[in-house]
């Protein structure tokens, strides 16, 4: 039974991490840390992880970049793993975070959602085998508050289908302005803008009367949450190290 | 029983317009027209219209704008409605045909889809019904051999649609160069292109938790003998004038 | 300013209303009605409609049938418009809700959110157009906890548009145990069952190389709220007498 | 350059893999077999494989089952490899085949399409990835003259995914008859019938609001002529042993 203390606990994702970890049998939460919030559930909430009554298997962060310094501290001191499910790091602060996975197992990732790690998985596998025969697209699909186009997951998938090619390819955003056939080594990248839409990506691979096409829907923030447990769990027990999705899907 | 006579008939268009007449009970073929090529099925093929051993109830056009005084010159002389499928005109060509139409009847319309124009329609009615709160965006997706976007057939669909709007809105081709939150007057435009696709074009209005999209797919270039023969019958007996896909829509 | 009550005011559904209506400038919540509930917000919340510090201009119910009687005696005699969203009634209580409408406004539909009668609507423009030669399926996708296949609001898409076609079609739920082809006037019925998708309903028209296809998706339970919102706005200061959701569409 | 025999060279798939053959760079038609046809291209047509001018590397056969005997003991008396595309083999057949690839290589394969091959695989590598959490469906569509439901190729696909779940899982084709919440070990199979849809199969894994889909269309026949030609040459040069696709996705 992994003892789970969540760092954010009062925010819209904490009370979300804490609902997944609620109906899972193999983990528990035994405190919350949260700078404003208070106890609303059968735990402590405290305002410092230097405040927790009792120690944790680990400490899943989905809190703000300004809790790094404390969270580290304090797990480097009791050897305690780290889940880091917040984003807007600096640089500064990603070399601290590579620097503390020397000395403990730190869970650091650039989506936590299982499905668009093993999306980003399945598309390497079919650009390898597809190869340069097939046309790639990418289609993404987000909210209308959405300031940033394309989302960076949809980068992150294109830079993963990129790689397996030998980094022969380049992006496209437009081809409005041009009127030329398309070259083999674009990728087409789509962002959708509209309503509500929490997150979808989809990589189309067009071939000679064939298409294949892979989709990943969040229909919730909740599936981070999902991930960050499942990281949480996985994590626990491990040796010192930088882990990320891949580790985890790896070890499926 | 509509007596038919192809113009181009030789082509690959021709023959698709030969497939389906022949499997329907209301129409016939009397005669193709076509410079280049000879009879390859139970009609004679001249080389002209002024050659036409018999004077057929409908001429269907899908040759080249270079035949187009040849036709309205025989169409006007002998009352004949006429189908024109060809794409290409100048404005010049456009006057000539507007100006025929006050004689006979005749069938010019974007796009010689039934389903596509069924679309447009469908769009209309949901942007009207669903209004400004929900965002609107088209995806079109062609093969890769495609020089223009985004297609004519997706700026078509969009005009509809915003003529519909009192023409408020304006259209967005590319989102990556800018962070800004999406406006509501803005419907996206997104061009993909890959493989050997025929045609694909999904108009969707995302809302409030909720999504409608409308789409229409093209698995070949025979619906638009489909829709072309679809026109000749629908002319069959009509006053003189100028007929869209919409008129055949409106009759149904 | 509508002035809108909401019974239910403290239940999930509740909420999301006053959430919407919170949201818009054209209405307003002037009190609540909860048998269980307490005040959470800056409006009053009573146990029964009689208890009403203040006449409302319209009700919207998202409760328990067995609120029906006491909302009816409440409206009937204050002359209040009543949005009934709330599903599960007998055929007694259907009864009463008609005879209501003799004296005041009610509105009273299948499925409160715009898009799916939207959707209906349009699949019946489309059926009427493309009649039998194209192949009409649903396919309908729901969370696994759901008990009833096919969907309740599948049945009304399919029934909308047998009613168009002249109620000629039958449903066909199963193909797996027949070796036979299709026959044309079959709507193909498919119930996907998984994780907790919320609702999505497509319309397929397959038809000779080319293919039209409608479809809703609700990503939460919020749309139906959004839906009873706008038929509160609508009702306010209508005549007595009984409202669908296509009576909204028809007025926008 | 590898020199292929096309064994049914002048029926429609015979065309087709003239077709894809001409277009590329590494192999060519060295003669085609064919009992009822004629030359029709710059290479010679022959009645049986004895009559063939000049040994080929590899035959690809798409045509009828009782061309198999003289295929097999051409091949093997000349250690021509063979692909096997055509379908409808007996038991007695396919052992003649098991036997005749100890001596020769053979090619021979549920589906000659690349892409359902690699869908396969992908989905293997989907279903140990997300386990028992995400519930799978399989939607396939096909054209209305289809008289199996559902395809092979779905029940292969759910087959091969079912292997990597220790076979746990069982079939569900129709939930309208039953009220009852979804097992977690179904997989749900859809059979879309319409107008002349080639072929799509998309298996879908739904989640805790996550849905992962992945989808294969293939628009014409074209694609099992082209998959045909990729097992030739990569036949050519290889041992003797049965080979399929799943060999050949191996090594790319």
């Amino acid at each position: 039974m992994t003892k789970i203390a969540i760092c954010g606990a009062c925010g819209k994702m904490g009370r979300f991490i804490y609902d997944v970890i609620s109906e899972r049998d193999d983990c528990t939460v035994s405190a919350g840390i949260d700078k404003f919030g208070e106890a609303y559930a059968d735990f402590p909430v405290v305002k410092e992880p230097a405040d927790l009554p009792e120690k944790p298997d680990v400490i899943i962060d989905f809190s703000h970049p300004s809790a790094l310094d404390g969270l580290l501290s304090y797990c480097l001191s009791n050897g305690t793993a780290l889940v880091i499910a917040t984003t807007g790091y600096t640089e500064e602060d990603t070399a601290k975070i590579h620097k503390a996975s020397e000395q403990i197992p730190v869970f650091f990732t650039f989506n936590m959602t299982l499905g668009i790690n093993l999306l980003a998985n399945l598309a390497k596998t079919a650009a390898k085998v597809l190869g340069v025969q097939y046309d790639i697209e990418i289609i993404e699909k987000h909210h209308n508050q959405k300031i940033d186009a394309p989302s960076g997951t949809a980068i992150m998938l294109a830079d993963a289908i990129n790689e397996e090619l030998d980094n022969k390819y380049h992006y496209v955003y437009d081809r409005h302005s041009v009127r030329a056939k398309r070259e083999k080594t674009e990728i087409g990248m789509h962002s959708v803008r509209g309503g509500t839409i929490v997150g979808e990506h989809e990589i189309i691979f067009a071939g000679r009367d064939e298409v294949i096409s892979l989709k990943h829907e969040a229909h919730s923030k909740q599936v981070f949450a999902v991930g960050a447990v499942n990281a949480g769990v996985f994590l626990c027990g491990k040796p010192a190290g930088l882990y990320a999705m891949s580790d985890l899907l790896a070890s499926l």
